[in-house]
């Protein structure tokens, strides 16, 4: 935890007076909206837009101010995590479900900070088993076409329950083993009507910051 | 409307005994229904799959009987409407709002018959606004990727509230004026994280099947 706690606080450290900042979800961007809730404390003005409830949830406690979709173009910064980064920064997101939420607010921030552990960097993608968020109508059909594409397809289930996104869909956990072309696969994926969104994010992180077991931090 | 019934009739001769059968939504696919539907009390043994709540009420009003996804691998014939059907047979749909749906059971049938009156035969798609479909959160920003896109998206509403569809989404309709290339923008708007599909049907339709207001039917 403390890899991912220092690696977030050099993430956190990027962020400017009068930013609007997008908020990740999951264990590094905790670190990361702790960090960012000590420097509202602090003094910092910033507006911040969250992917999660959870993340909302715990912004408000810190006293970070939210700012809804409506009154903003773009958001400045955002800092998340992912499931696995691979060395041209192309990364799978969605282990906690959120990937669709996370995706729509990474695509609309200028710049897209990812905080990893070292066990999250990875040569080729893909021994993760890739997210995909799926509509519950025909899904049976859709996991056909995932499974034509070469993977092993499984329901997500939480406490013997299909998980449900915050979008109400299933996520189906795709076991590809390797992907070695990720741009290719996400398009085929997600010309599959049915397919929301894919776990897979194609050249969108500017930046991705390393935290190490021995407490030391590296920007790749 | 019986422009529409003739060709509904005409698409529903090409069912044979032990297919199974796509039923699509609207006033076109009611007529098809109801031939169905005679058909079946006449002796003709097929199963259905729905694409909306709508279609299956009838069809269970008729005694159609209906199979669900998960026992089947394939649709053989599914008959639908379209709002408008170009020369190569590519398709705008999604104005009764099922367009998700729809389009989940074209992909997965052997094949696709269209039925239209002659009134949504054009030379090129794109006078009728092009209806996508685009989860809640973040639906500002979505917009915004549709505006970049070069149409007027408005939010479809409904007795003063947005319209909802089965899968809890919004319709963005996109007024275009003319789409020259509807295979690349489907893919770009397709491209956009919150877009969950567009109405834009490309190489689907197997055959097309139109009314005439004289009474006659024509496959093109």
């Amino acid at each position: 935890m403390e890899a991912k706690k220092a690696a977030a606080e050099l993430a956190v450290a990027e962020i400017r007076e009068g930013m609007i900042v997008g908020l990740g979800t999951g264990s590094t961007a905790y670190w990361a909206i702790q960090g960012l809730g000590a420097r509202v404390r602090n003094g910092l003005n910033i507006q911040a837009v969250a992917t999660s409830e959870a993340s909302e949830n715990l912004a408000k406690e810190l006293g970070i101010p939210l700012i809804a979709f409506a009154n903003i173009s773009e958001i400045d910064v955002t800092i998340d995590g992912a499931d696995e980064v691979d060395a041209a920064w192309n990364l799978i997101k969605g282990g906690g479900g959120a990937l669709l939420r996370e995706k729509i607010v990474a695509f609309s921030s200028r710049k897209l900070i990812i905080v990893v552990d070292e066990s999250k960097v990875v040569a080729q993608l893909g021994a993760f088993p890739l997210p995909v968020e799926v509509v519950k109508f025909g899904y049976e059909l859709t996991i056909r076409r995932l499974r034509a594409l070469g993977c092993k397809p499984e329901v997500r289930v939480v406490d013997r329950q299909p998980f449900l996104t915050d979008n109400g869909n299933y996520i189906i956990d795709c076991n590809f083993g390797s992907i070695p072309n990720p741009a290719g696969l996400h398009q085929a994926i997600n010309g599959i009507p049915g397919v929301v969104e894919t776990g897979l994010f194609i050249g969108m992180a500017s930046q991705v910051i390393v935290g190490y077991k021995d407490g030391s931090v590296e920007r790749l």
